[in-house]
């Protein structure tokens, strides 16, 4: 796809060389994210960061990271306070909103509304979660995470095995990841979930049909064994009929150290797509891990602000900008990778 | 007036040169609104965007305005969240919160307070709404909107006529906008209103006194048969004494693509103040004139942040500098005015 | 201290010699915060500022200081909007925003939460407040307007009389405050409260062994009348058997015009933490002092923006740079301290 002037609204709209074109994107903003050097590539550049649905961390992430390529920052986090809530018409608020800003990440409750928001829109718009539907730029982090930690054991994308665990039917994050996925090739699919709660069967068949093997099982035991990656996601307990049958659900889809021990192979990624539940009722990923080589998930949140300063360079078209337009870093920066 | 350092706070401080200052600055700041060029002339200055009552697309242009000459915005969103809740004087919240930034835009939903918070304030201060009273940018801009629709068809602000259609008692932005109006030459003020919702009788004796004509009417197709442009307001239900009455007021004082062509002369500017409730039960300008090349209700937001630009550069006095501390725009701006 | 990427959590951490290394950095900060200059050191940088409580007052003058600098703010003012409210770890938030930033302030209504939160950031953290317990840029601020105000008189902190006034056993402020008066010498403290509302003994006892005068009374007349400040603060009238008794108590612990003149010695600082109540049945701080010269809580609001900034300066080591990478600030600064 030709990424200048694009809006970037769901994983679908991608090939398989649009998402290594990011990913090797990504990998050129190490230096600002690492705060080695300041790019000045969108000095004077502006984004219009509307989140009409709190989500501090997405938020701060998309601004951080036009921030870290120079850019201004405006934004919205009030949930109630839009014209939206007066009768007005997404057609109007983009037609508005889009006279401000060079770019806009939109994040709304109503699944389709940022598709719809793009059409209206004078300028690129990126999907930053629209309700149950999509949030690409989760999607292409989890991606890109996966595939930097397997480089580093020395394994590729291709011909690797996922293990998915909780939440399978409802969530979007392995729904655009499991899109993703597919368009790799060979790819193992552990879904490890309660029945109710099984990867729709849409999904399990376009991976099927793409050639990829999917292994559906209730059997945590069974279905951590054999990955390279295992991704957690949230057991809720509001779709169960009773709080005992979400309490056995429970007690059966957690990680820990002692179930990571037991289970899965030495050197298994360990993944979720944050925030986690650490209250003792929900626990899906135990902090009895959190010093474990293996657990990802907070270089998945470092990996987030690479991916939207990629998405934000392709399309304003400044990747080739970005490292000439720097300075070094003339402040200390010194505890942030510890 | 003498623009530097001071506060705006009322349509009724500006003569019709101050007008015509705002509106030669409001155009040369094109090339930065467009994104051609980059302006630093605000580089380091803050401004204080206190939002005391929520409007995001008011508290973001400004914002956005803001960025485009080169300076730094802090702002709040909050409406409960100041000290003014604690019990705080404004006198006390503006002494302090003046000494954090350069200038300062204020909404807050009581009448006059503003500028109470302007005497005690030690920056410039723009009234960005405060409650019934007033919202000068706003008038400015549909001013400087009508200026610049006007000329692209020939003609001048002086001796046009204006349609104001819907509620002309309590909208704010037709009451500013008639006393910027009083002070050009010659204009036919078409009012069109239900007999409850007529302007004020204060507002009609000035235009009168001043030499403009004023035909009041409660007749729609009289009313817009005869316009350079007409301005539409939101007939609000709350105002009559029944539902039913108000459903019949509705139907008449709407307008669409039928009634346009019936009834408004081919040229005839279109405005609105936005947002516009495009709910059944409301919809006082439908959206099937959406693509009408006279629909300027998108180049009236666009508008707001030429005038607001033009505000700070005159109240910080960097008109001059403005063009000259530029840079080009190095990323992608192809999409914005296509 | 070595305060290059030091957390900046409570005001126990600090000796003489680093509130002393503080105030001489905020002192050299003044040609930027009064904006004769703008300073570039922290170009590029970025703060997380990170309010869990509102406090739009501290908020903005940490953002306005960090801006000051040349830096980005990123901030969320959203108190239910976090993941934290989700069952989110205080660990895995730190983890996650401190990934996004080059410091973090943060502000949260439990004690010891913003320690906790230091714990597992990767980035320097500053205590913007955390609830009842600590606030030690407002305890910062606080002294170094008294050290202003008194030089400017010929004096010094050592040596020195304060009263302090109101709720002496509630008072964040008071208790921070006098933490750091401990550290110079020979201090007279003229504690003025009713009997429910004394400083807690454990202060007071930390007061008296390091060698200073601590003065206990319920008597406004006697605890005035040798002071060479009085630090005034909030009666709560919640905290009393009745709202009689709490009248009583009310009449008692204001200051105003007549009861400056009539008991304090005609040189003493007035101070007040902010924001003060100027309800009627308030009103611990009258109106009509708001002229008086010794009146110095705007001067204290203002002292807070240098303090901040000297408190980031020395974080994230630009002390040295500050002054290198400067700019003349070109647009009308000219009302600002009139």
């Amino acid at each position: 796809m030709d990424f200048r002037g694009a809006h970037i609204i769901s994983v679908q709209q991608f090939q398989r060389s649009d998402v290594e074109r990011i990913f090797s994107v990504a990998d050129s903003m190490e230096p600002f994210a690492r705060r080695k050097q300041v790019s000045k590539a969108l000095d004077g550049a502006i984004l219009g960061n509307m989140f009409f649905e709190p989500s501090t961390r997405t938020r701060v992430s998309f601004g951080c990271a036009f921030n870290m390529l120079g850019g201004h920052v405006r934004e919205t986090a009030e949930a109630g306070a839009s014209s939206i809530t007066k009768g007005e018409s997404l057609y109007d608020t983009a037609r508005v909103i889009s006279g401000y800003s060079d770019i806009i990440v939109m994040r709304h409750p109503r699944a389709g509304s940022v598709a719809e928001f793009a059409e209206a829109s004078r300028v690129p718009v990126i999907n930053g979660g629209d309700g149950v539907n999509e949030h690409p730029s989760q999607a292409l982090l989890d991606l890109y995470t996966i595939r930097k930690e397997l480089e580093s054991r020395q394994r590729n994308i291709d011909g690797m095995r996922i293990g998915m665990v909780g939440d399978l039917k409802h969530g979007r994050t392995v729904h655009s990841l499991s899109r993703l996925l597919r368009l790799y090739r060979d790819i193992t699919f552990n879904l490890i979930s309660p029945k109710q709660l099984r990867m729709t069967a849409e999904i399990v068949s376009e991976l099927r049909q793409a050639g990829h093997t999917v292994i559906e099982t209730e059997d945590m035991a069974r279905g951590l064994h054999d990955n390279d990656t295992i991704y957690l996601t949230r057991i809720q307990e509001e779709r169960f009929a009773s709080r005992l049958e979400a309490d056995v659900y429970r007690g059966r889809f957690r990680l820990n150290q002692a179930i990571y021990t037991r289970h899965c192979q030495p050197n298994t990624v360990i993944m979720h797509p944050m925030p986690r539940d650490t209250r003792a009722e929900a626990n899906e990923l135990d902090e009895d891990l959190n010093q474990h080589p293996n657990l990802a998930i907070f270089r998945q949140a470092d990996n987030g602000v690479l991916v939207r300063m990629a998405l934000f360079a392709l399309v304003l078209d400044v990747v080739d900008q970005a490292p000439r337009q720097v300075q070094e870093a003339g402040w200390y920066t010194g505890r942030r990778f510890e």
